[in-house]
């Protein structure tokens, strides 16, 4: 057996993390990652029907706008994000079924980066990202990632790094402008990307956190590069390794975002200035992306490879797993 | 002939946007470019005489600043710009004849070039670039951009463009500190050589935009290099794309400018500072400007090649014309 | 003889600089430099035992905070630096006997060298790097470098240089974090050396200074290559050119440090927060910033050695050996 002692604490930390903190959401998805653990990995026959099942008893959230949605004709069928074709631009709404808070797993990353791959080829000049709910995007989903791990740490460990190495490898090389309108929280994986995004523009509602050292992970996202680039070696440290968080305000003092809104007002001024941007030339949007990007492309697909090997490498170690359960464990019992 | 159908509506909106908007000096000016083309780019001797008369008859500016920079016997003979030997500096300052609120073409691109060779070789220890008026630069002018493509868009695109290119290498090239005074607006490709510039004192009556994207062009003056790395990535894009003007003090506070002086002292204390640090060492402060500045000159050349690259492709392709002009025209049914 | 003529104004000068302005204790100091290049530049046993006698002597410190470390098992035997052990973490404290202000000559660097070395050996997880006294490290030791480049500028510049570059060197290569609490006036070479740093927390009274131009000298500890990555072009050079000072405000809202703290409660926050951090996975904290520095390293060793080859030639030539003295003698005229 390749985990040996080590199984047991892990697994008991598993059941009593499923037991004490998360939802029957979360339960119903833990048990799904149970079952596919037996294709190895992928998505067994059992688990898809179950799927759907929770999908329709989970159909919890904006009503309305999931409705407009279904309308549109030119909208492809996605299960946690929802894209609309607009006029001269693409939306992409991060709207998590299977998460809480918009967490990521590599289903969900998985989407996204179709949708990327959609957009990426249609006729829209550019890409407008947002989310539906109160959080932007709360990073990777921590109980997928422990529910995963402990049931087979060597494979899962390849599979998620690579998941989110794809992720990320996918906003670095989008070749039309992205912005990026960001509502409420934005943590981890789900603020690292926004320097990847060409513009960042946020509620002030929204706030900036990435504890990777205290969550007892090293950073993803190209934020070990892009964060330093962007708020001097001083802040991006203390966001990684102390888990820093910014406001809205101080992210846009400090360049992380470009202009903060008014929450009550917020995507209706966004909506006008991409609409704005949207009559601008697609070449001239292109060309000036590409100016702009093309001298950090490759720097940025090193460093995406490197995180993405070292989270790996953590994850696959029974010191780092070990690690990272006994944090999230103690956080249980914190609450 | 080369361009065609295309050729009407581009002379048709030319004739408009002289009609409409453009003073009697730009008509002067147009009519010279005119004038030259048939002389194939070159001056021809007809429009040098026209353009000593029209030189005399626009002298519009500050008699009494002209007056003295006469009597200095070190002032070299430019049109629009003036040059004063100080003690220990060179003070080059923008004041254009032949374009409204120190717009800059070719010719005056040229003047300032040929200012910073003599500046680079003489006994100065640093060079101080400021402008008269109440604009300090307001980029490229755009009326004569037209006019000249309207009459033969492929000579011209690569005239404009390399005359950019080169206007812009010479300030990555020169060796001394340069100290920029901003006591107005800097507009295009005013603000893109700032990072260029070693130290940017502005007014606090100064703003900064660059609304490439807007204007249907991509980024010139190494701004896609330089605005993102002092902006941050966000900040830059939202100039670059959406055309957001920066106050004086958004400038400072995100780095684009070193301090903010009130506007009536503005001048004394430029001065001042000035004063002071050409008591410095020649050698240190050219070593110093060495030590900052080596390690980026390569990158920066080969950026500032792209970007004239690509104003050369997008004006000489009718597509990238026609978005130009209609973008103007669109301008002028504005006014 | 090697420098001629050139010998007895910088032997005038350094001796009015002795007699107007330095203390008893630089005047110790800079009798043992003379000592000791009679040795070339060695430690002769003569100036080793004096001193022994001039370090009892001048005992001028926190005698509580010297008592404590003195219990303390694991303190190494340092005499311008106090180094403590704690739990998961290592403290080093700028506490020169042998300088005034903190500031650095190449004993004390090589004392915080070796510290270094020791920390990066140890159980620790990180390193905190502060200072007793109210200044942080007020840079170069000046009188220092005039007494030995007045007395074998070649030998001396050389050796101070080298000194410098090794110093500098163990920050750039040094693979644990390192916290830096700056309590008060951080100037030149104490300055230039937070970028390679982390994390940087400031007490409200701390203030940084970089004046390399103004005394007469070149950039050092990086900091041509960092502070413009870091605060911009425009106010890097202001602060490398024209020494513009900043509080620990603006150096907070520029990104050269990360936050700001009240100073009587300044030493309890920095604790509290290095505890946190040394609870964290050590593996995690040395591999992210091996992530977040790694691809910097090799640039900064290279901007390192070039400064220090600048800095050797000038302290080499007899022009900038000059340039340094006199204004080191204006000042003294001033005082």
């Amino acid at each position: 057996m390749e985990r040996g002692g080590l199984v047991s604490p892990w697994q008991a930390a598993h059941r009593q993390i499923k037991r004490k903190k998360y939802s029957i959401l979360d339960h119903n998805r833990l048990n799904k990652s149970k079952g596919s653990t037996l294709s190895n990995g992928g998505i067994s026959l059992h688990s898809a029907v179950k799927r759907k099942l929770v999908e329709d008893k989970d159909y919890v959230f904006d009503k309305r706008l999931r409705y407009n949605v279904r309308q549109n004709e030119s909208n492809c069928r996605f299960r946690d994000i929802v894209v609309r074709k607009e006029e001269g631009f693409t939306h992409i709404l991060l709207s998590s079924q299977t998460s809480d808070n918009n967490a990521l797993t590599p289903e969900i990353m998985t989407e996204v980066r179709r949708a990327l791959g959609n957009a990426s080829v249609d006729d829209s000049k550019l890409l407008l990202l947002s989310a539906v709910g109160s959080v932007f995007c709360s990073g990777l989903d921590y109980s997928y990632l422990i529910g995963r791990l402990s049931s087979d740490r060597r494979k899962e460990s390849t599979r998620i790094a690579e998941s989110i190495r794809d992720f990320v490898k996918a906003f670095i090389q989008f070749k039309k402008p992205i912005v990026v309108a960001i509502n409420g929280p934005a943590l981890g994986l789900g603020a690292s990307i926004l320097p990847l995004c060409d513009i960042v523009w946020a509620s002030e509602k929204a706030w900036f956190q990435t504890p990777c050292a205290t969550i007892r992970l090293t950073p993803a996202g190209c934020s070990s590069y892009t964060f330093p680039q962007i708020l001097g070696v001083a802040l991006a440290n203390e966001m990684l390794f102390c888990g820093r968080k910014l406001t809205a305000q101080e992210a846009c003092s400090r360049g992380l975002v470009s202009q903060v809104f008014w929450p009550t007002t917020f995507s209706q001024e966004v909506m006008l200035r991409v609409k704005e941007m949207a009559t601008c030339s697609a070449v001239v949007l292109e060309e000036s992306k590409y100016l702009v990007r093309s001298f950090l492309k490759s720097a940025l697909e090193g460093v995406n490879e490197k995180e993405c090997q070292m989270l790996k490498q953590l994850w696959s170690s029974s010191k780092g797993l070990d690690s990272l359960f006994s944090y999230l464990q103690g956080k249980i019992y914190e609450v």
